[in-house]
């Protein structure tokens, strides 16, 4: 069941956070996403905080100034930990009242703000003095395929008569990724070495990947989780998801063409995954839900157990997502990043209701923390393409940079941000801030 | 670099556990893998122990007792704890260290028991009155397709005129699988249900697999790991490798058969994967250590990064793995489980260290509790392969049970045993104990 529409999405909600009010910020007070922070040259734990504005909410310091009461004070006792995991295992209605408590929090009208207008000094940090960590222990990281566009572009890439497998309307495809090395926002994104056979040769050899790309994605938080060998059904999916985040799934496309048959990308895949450091969660997103993708009139309708009338009526969320690329010497240059595509989350043929529903359908046990990644997000268009395999056609069709330099697949010391944002008139914008990396050299091997 | 055999190995340490000495048991004294136990029927916490005979050796008891010091007392401090990670991120000096002193203390001739005959009641358990737990916190699991027979056989079933793909001599084949079901051997084994398609249908359908098989595995675990974006040289790959154990991969072939392209097996396999209670270290397994397979003089010669003469000339473990069925008939009749397949691990195309240095070529970080399973153990005669899709050949040919039962994949009742073992004349055997599992019927769907 979705989350419906509340008080704290109202759009003229006013928080005496100044920067919350910026019409660019990310972070207003109908957005309040989670992440873990710690403060900067201090030896401070890392703990949960929710951006608002250019500030970060301490919600521990919240507990102490006896801000919380009932579930949400329960919920905010387990925000003193160095991951969201805990909060991710108390389910729906605890991160509700919790969310509705720090609404009630940054309100200008609200008492907390009313009886001590200096509260700000006790429970806020500017993003300025903090770092920001990998906000959640992943169990297990499972990527889907879910955009229909993607998976028909690249497949005419291999299999121009045959782009699409017979599976693909049927079953929303998954494989199963590496947990170890998802990052966060800023970590460095070495490239990988790895087997590659060149077109003609007779045999592979191993060196540096030549041809690095990245995947726009958008990527869940499973909450409570199911018990093993207990499906979810489609109409309690959405129960499961706390929110969703920005996910860069890097690739080695040179790699993944030899490694990849017949059990699928492994090595091309698992040297780095990079997420956003802030979580969207689902009930900030309700004012966005759209109906899920809607299908052709000869494609087929999902099976009985991915469909439900919640999930076509709401399934879908209006999410635009924009990929950015600045090479070293744009950055050296003072160049602004350059836009390389937008596309939007609306597009994906499956939902995340039907990605979840289908992942526990064999009874597989999701468990508070686990990261499902959508695939890349691509639409029908050119500049809604979320990879450069795509956007270049695999090489085919360079991009050009603003500095005069020419892109087919990623260079050393080019830097990749992922943006993601929900706008509309008559909300309050919902972003979620960025997922960056820079590609660094491939290390040296040993032998 | 492998170890070396040195006393604990000696065949003819006298132990002061009787069933130590019983010929058949798998946990000589030469042995010690670990495990982790609670007494049953009690509130005492889950803990680290070591197989002795019919026996568990407690360490930390023996630790209360103070018969460990230096890094053996070191490594025995974080056996208290309900999981081998702790004792994994140590290291080889301190496993090794430990397994030296949990050798003395168990010598008929050692200190420990000389000076006390009765020190048996205070750091001996019956397993009798144990449970055996899932031993590691498994981070990430990873399946390899190293045995060139089962890759063959199952190629040639689906693409005839090529069953070996042309990466197959090259890269050790391998895809992420989902950490979270990995159960303890005696764990239900529950009939997934998905989506599969008959053979002349248009369109799937849900609902129980028909077509259940196991695979017969053998599993290791990672000790202290890599930093993300540092590889492991194949040199230095064993330091990494704390033990191994039996792993029954459930494979659900009608679900694989329609959901694996182009990613890889998903559910089909997500369900459920069973381990063996005891991980013997790698060090236990010194005597029997082999060169690894000998290529055809026409298979090429691994690349620079999988290849090192000490891994060629020690690479291979003479490890015998065996699978025994015990229908629900059977077990009610009292009839004996029927051994399906005897195998052996020396069999493998790709040695355990190659398939670790291969996983972090890529940089891909391997952290302490990894599982790394070899794929299925199948050899060149039929009655070496280790799965129903194999040796049935896609139930084309039945097995006959004793019951008169036969069988092409599994149904509800069948019980699945590996078993797996060193043997050698002039050294002691060396046993894995069995990984077990029930199959159950599948859970009737919501909708």
């Amino acid at each position: 069941m979705s989350y419906t529409v509340n008080e704290s999405h109202n759009s003229q909600l006013r928080c005496w956070v100044a920067s919350a009010h910026n019409p660019n910020t990310d972070f207003p007070i109908q957005n309040l996403p989670f992440g873990v922070f710690r403060r900067a040259d201090s030896d401070e734990a890392a703990r949960v905080g929710v951006a608002i504005g250019d500030q970060i909410l301490d919600l521990s310091a919240c507990l102490r100034q006896s801000l919380f009461d009932g579930l949400a004070a329960e919920a905010a006792q387990v925000c003193d930990q160095p991951t969201l995991n805990a909060l991710l295992a108390l389910g729906r209605s605890h991160w509700s009242a919790l969310r509705q408590q720090i609404s009630a929090v940054l309100r200008e009208d609200g008492q907390a703000y009313q009886r001590d207008q200096e509260i700000g000094t006790k429970i806020l940090l500017s993003m300025h003095d903090a770092e920001l960590l990998l906000p959640v222990q992943i169990g297990d990281y499972t990527d889907f395929y879910a955009s229909v566009h993607h998976a028909t572009n690249v497949g005419s890439m291999f299999r121009p008569d045959n782009p699409l497998l017979p599976n693909y309307k049927y079953v929303p495809i998954g494989y199963h990724g590496r947990a170890s090395s998802v990052v966060v926002s800023g970590a460095p994104v070495q490239r990988p070495n790895g087997q590659t056979r060149a077109p003609q040769a007779d045999a592979p050899s191993f060196g540096p990947c030549k041809l690095l790309d990245y995947e726009m994605e958008i990527g869940l938080f499973v909450g409570p989780g199911n018990t093993l060998g207990q499906p979810i059904p489609i109409d309690q999916a959405e129960e499961q998801i706390f929110g969703l985040c920005l996910v860069n799934d890097w690739s080695a496309r040179d790699i993944q063409t030899w490694e990849y048959q017949p059990l699928g990308p492994f090595l091309a895949k698992s040297f780095v995954t990079t997420i956003s450091p802030w979580i969207v969660t689902l009930e900030a997103l309700a004012p966005f839900r759209v109906p899920a993708f809607k299908r052709a009139s000869d494609d087929p309708q999902p099976l009985s157990y991915l469909d439900s009338s919640a999930d076509r009526e709401q399934g879908g969320i209006d999410l635009t997502v924009e990929v950015y690329l600045a090479s070293q010497q744009m950055r050296d240059g003072g160049v602004a990043p350059q836009r390389l595509s937008r596309g939007s989350f609306a597009n994906m043929y499956w939902t995340i209701a039907q990605m979840l529903t289908h992942h526990a359908s064999n009874g597989c046990n999701l468990r508070p923390g686990d990261l499902l990644a959508s695939g890349t997000v691509s639409g029908a268009s050119r500049d809604e393409r979320g990879c450069l395999l795509e956007l270049t056609w695999r090489g085919a069709e360079p991009i050009e940079l603003p500095s005069g330099e020419t892109r087919t697949f990623l260079q050393d010391g080019d830097e990749i941000i992922l943006r993601g944002y929900c706008e509309r008139a008559d909300a309050a914008r919902i972003g979620f801030g960025e997922s960056r990396g820079v590609v660094q050299p491939a290390v040296a091997q040993s032998r």
